[in-house]
C-alpha cells in the first residue's frame, strides 16, 4: 500500500525544536514528545481540517464528555528508520481499520483515511529526525479521539477532537517477565468492549494490575469473566503458547483485542512452516503441558512490547517457570518482524509503507 | 449528619453572574452550569488547596491519561430547596463513600471529606440562588476525578484534578419508559468494574443504547453477560420489579452500582410494609408474570430520573405491555422519598442535610 496523500491541511510550526535536549539513550516510555501534533476536529456531523502545530496543552470544558463518560479511543503504532535515513510503517492500514471498529463500538464518527493516514505522513514528514536508527529504536505513534462535546448526560457527544501525538521509544519492556493468570478480576465481558481499543478498558486494569505488581509479577494474563478458564490476553498483548512444537493463541473475538502484531506473528509462523492454532487455550493445559513438558514457550506479542518471552507464569499460588529455549520460536519470530520492520530483510507480504 | 466545614479553600468569585441568562422552565438535563466550579489537584501523593473559580475551560496536556485509559470516575447527586430557601442534599456521605470505592478500584487516590463535602458546601452557599423551590426543579452535582498526569503508557497516572461541576436541573425523563431486555450486549463483567462509578462504564452503553433508541426503546435492561438470564440495572438506574405484591431487585455486586436511590427506596418500602426482596430476578419470571398476570410494576430508580415508571419491555423482539396500576408502588415510593427531599415530610432516616 501507499499513503494517501491529505488536499488540505494547514501547518504551524514550532519556533525551534526541543530535540537537542532529548536523551535518546535513556527515554522513559511514552513520556517524551516531539515538537508538533495533529488536531482535527469534528463538529456538525464532519471534520474540519487537520492542523499540525506545536506540541501543547490544550483548552476543554470541565464537561467534555470524555471526562464523564470516558467516549475515547485510541491506536499503538511506530515508525521505524532504515539504514538510508528512510521512514517507515508497519501495516498503518490495519490500524486505520481497527481505529474506525473502535469508533463504530464507542458511538463515534470514523475517521477518514486522507486525515488519519495523510495527516500521519506529514506529521511524520515533520518529525523525521526524532525517528532514530537502530535496531529497538522507533517513533511511537499515538493517533487517539475524544468525546468534546459538553454535558453531562450519559449520552454520545456530538463533537470530536482527532489527534495524533509522537513518542521517540526504546524497547517496552526489560528484564524478565513474569505474569500471573487472573482467577477474579478481568479485563472484558461478553457483549462488552473488549475488542475496542477504547480508553476504559485500560483503566479498568490498573487496580488488578497493581495488586499483581505487589506480588512481583509484571502483567496478568486475562482469562475469561465467565469461568476463567480460558486465556485470552494480556494488558497491551496478544499471548502465544508453544506446546510441542505447536502455537497456540485465542482467537480474535468481543472481548480480546485484533493485534497487528498478532496476525503478523500468525502469518510469519505459517511461513516459517510452524503449525499455528487460534483457539482458546485452557489454564489446565498450560498445567497439564508443564507436567508432561510439553509447554515449551509463552510469549506476548504487541506494538509496543514487540515480543515479550514470558518466563514464568502464576496459578493458583503457584509459580511456573518456563524452560530456557534454544530454539525459541519467540526469539525466531521477534527476529523476523523486527527485520521486515527495519527493512533488514524483504518484505514479502508488502506490510511496509513509506513515508514521503 | 452534618457536613464536614473546610477550613482552607481559596475562593475567586465570577466578576458576573450568567443566572439572568438561564429560562429555567426549559432546561435540557445537564447541559448549563451555574457561575463556578470548584477545583483541586492531587500531586507527589497531596491533595492541594481546593479553589472555588469561574466556571471555565482549562489546559490539559494531550498525552493526559484521561484521555489514553479512562480513568475517570463521578458522582451524581442532587440538592434541594424548600419552601423557607434554606438548599438540602440527600444522603450526601453515601456518595462520598462510593466515590472512594470507584477510586480504590480505578487506582486513582481518594478524596477526604472535607474536601469533597466540606467543598460542596461552600460552592453550594456561593450557588444557592441557583437551586429553584418546587417539585422536580433541583441543582444536580457533579463532583468528578480526572488523571491528570502526562504520559502515554497504560499505567496509573500519579497526578490527578478532582472538580465539582453543577447544573440546574428539571426531572431527567419525561413520557413513557420502554426498554428492551439486552441479549447480546452487556454493560459489565464479572471481575470488572461495573460497580465502580467510572467513566468507561457509560461510554461502552452508547452504542447499545443507540440501537435501543432507533427501535423505539429509551433504556437498556441490562443482564448478566455469561448467560443474559439475570435482570440486572439500566443505564444510570438500578431497577425494580412488582411481582404480586413483592419488590425485587437485583443485588448489588461487583457488576452493579449500588445506587443510593435504589437502598432509599428499599428502606421506604420496608418501612411502607412492602415486601422487599434483594435477588437476582430472572427475564423468565417477567415473560411468566405477563402471561399469569403477577408482573405488576418495573421503575428505573436514580438520582438523576429519580422514579422512572417503565411501561413496556422487549424481549426476544415481542414487546410486552404492562397494566397500569391504580395502586402503584412507584407513583408511592416516588412520593414518599420527594416529599422527603423537599423537605415536605418527617426525615425519619435522618437522610437529609443542610447547607450552611
Ligand atoms: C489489549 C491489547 N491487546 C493486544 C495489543 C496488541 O496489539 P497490536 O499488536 O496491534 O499493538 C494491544 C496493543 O497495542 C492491546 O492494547
Ligand atoms: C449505572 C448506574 N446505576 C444506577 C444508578 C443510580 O444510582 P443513584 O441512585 O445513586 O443515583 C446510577 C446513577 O446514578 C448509575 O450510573
Amino acid at each position: 500500500m501507499s499513503l494517501k496523500t491529505i488536499h488540505e491541511i494547514d501547518i504551524v510550526k514550532a519556533p525551534h525544536s526541543k530535540i537537542a535536549s532529548v536523551d535518546f539513550d535513556n527515554l522513559i516510555f511514552g513520556n517524551t514528545f516531539t515538537d508538533h501534533m495533529l488536531v482535527c476536529d469534528f463538529k456538525d456531523g464532519a471534520w474540519g481540517k487537520p492542523l499540525i502545530k506545536p506540541y501543547e496543552p490544550f483548552l476543554i470544558d470541565p464537561s467534555a464528555k470524555v471526562f464523564h463518560y470516558g467516549q475515547a479511543i485510541f491506536e499503538g503504532m511506530k515508525a521505524y528508520k532504515d539504514e538510508s535515513d528512510d521512514v517507515w510503517l508497519f501495516r498503518p492500514d490495519q490500524n486505520l481499520e481497527r481505529f474506525n471498529k473502535s469508533a463504530v463500538r464507542m458511538a463515534m464518527p470514523e475517521v477518514p483515511e486522507d486525515i488519519f493516514l495523510g495527516g500521519l505522513n506529514e506529521i511524520l514528514k515533520l518529525e523525521k529526525d526524532w525517528v532514530k536508527k537502530g535496531m529497538g529504536n522507533s517513533l511511537y505513534i499515538r493517533p487517539f479521539m475524544i468525546a468534546f462535546g459538553t454535558g453531562v448526560v450519559a449520552a454520545p457527544s456530538t463533537q470530536y477532537r482527532f489527534m495524533i501525538i509522537l513518542s521517540p521509544a526504546k524497547a517496552y519492556y526489560s528484564g524478565e517477565v513474569k505474569v500471573i493468570i487472573a482467577e477474579h478480576y478481568s479485563r472484558a465481558a461478553n457483549g462488552g468492549i473488549g475488542a475496542a481499543k477504547a480508553a476504559g478498558n485500560y483503566s479498568a486494569q490498573f487496580y488488578p494490575q497493581k495488586l499483581a505488581n505487589e506480588q512481583g509479577f509484571q502483567q496478568i494474563i486475562w482469562t475469561d469473566d465467565a469461568t476463567h478458564t480460558k486465556l485470552e490476553e494480556a494488558g497491551t498483548m496478544n499471548v502465544f503458547f508453544r506446546i510441542g512444537d505447536k502455537l497456540m493463541t485465542a482467537p480474535v473475538s468481543e472481548r480480546i483485542l485484533d493485534g497487528v502484531t498478532r496476525k503478523s506473528i500468525i502469518a510469519l509462523a505459517k511461513s516459517m512452516g510452524i503449525a499455528v492454532e487460534e483457539r482458546s487455550v485452557l489454564v489446565e493445559e498450560l498445567i497439564q503441558g508443564m507436567k508432561d513438558g510439553t509447554l515449551k514457550e509463552i510469549f506476548g506479542a504487541g506494538t509496543a512490547a514487540v515480543v515479550s518471552v514470558i518466563r514464568a507464569f502464576c496459578y493458583q499460588d503457584t509459580t511456573y517457570e518456563l524452560p530456557v529455549q534454544d530454539d525459541s520460536f519467540a526469539l525466531k519470530l521477534k527476529e523476523k518482524l523486527t527485520n521486515i520492520q527495519y527493512k533488514l530483510e524483504d518484505d514479502p507480504f508488502g506490510w511496509t509503507v513509506k513515508i514521503g
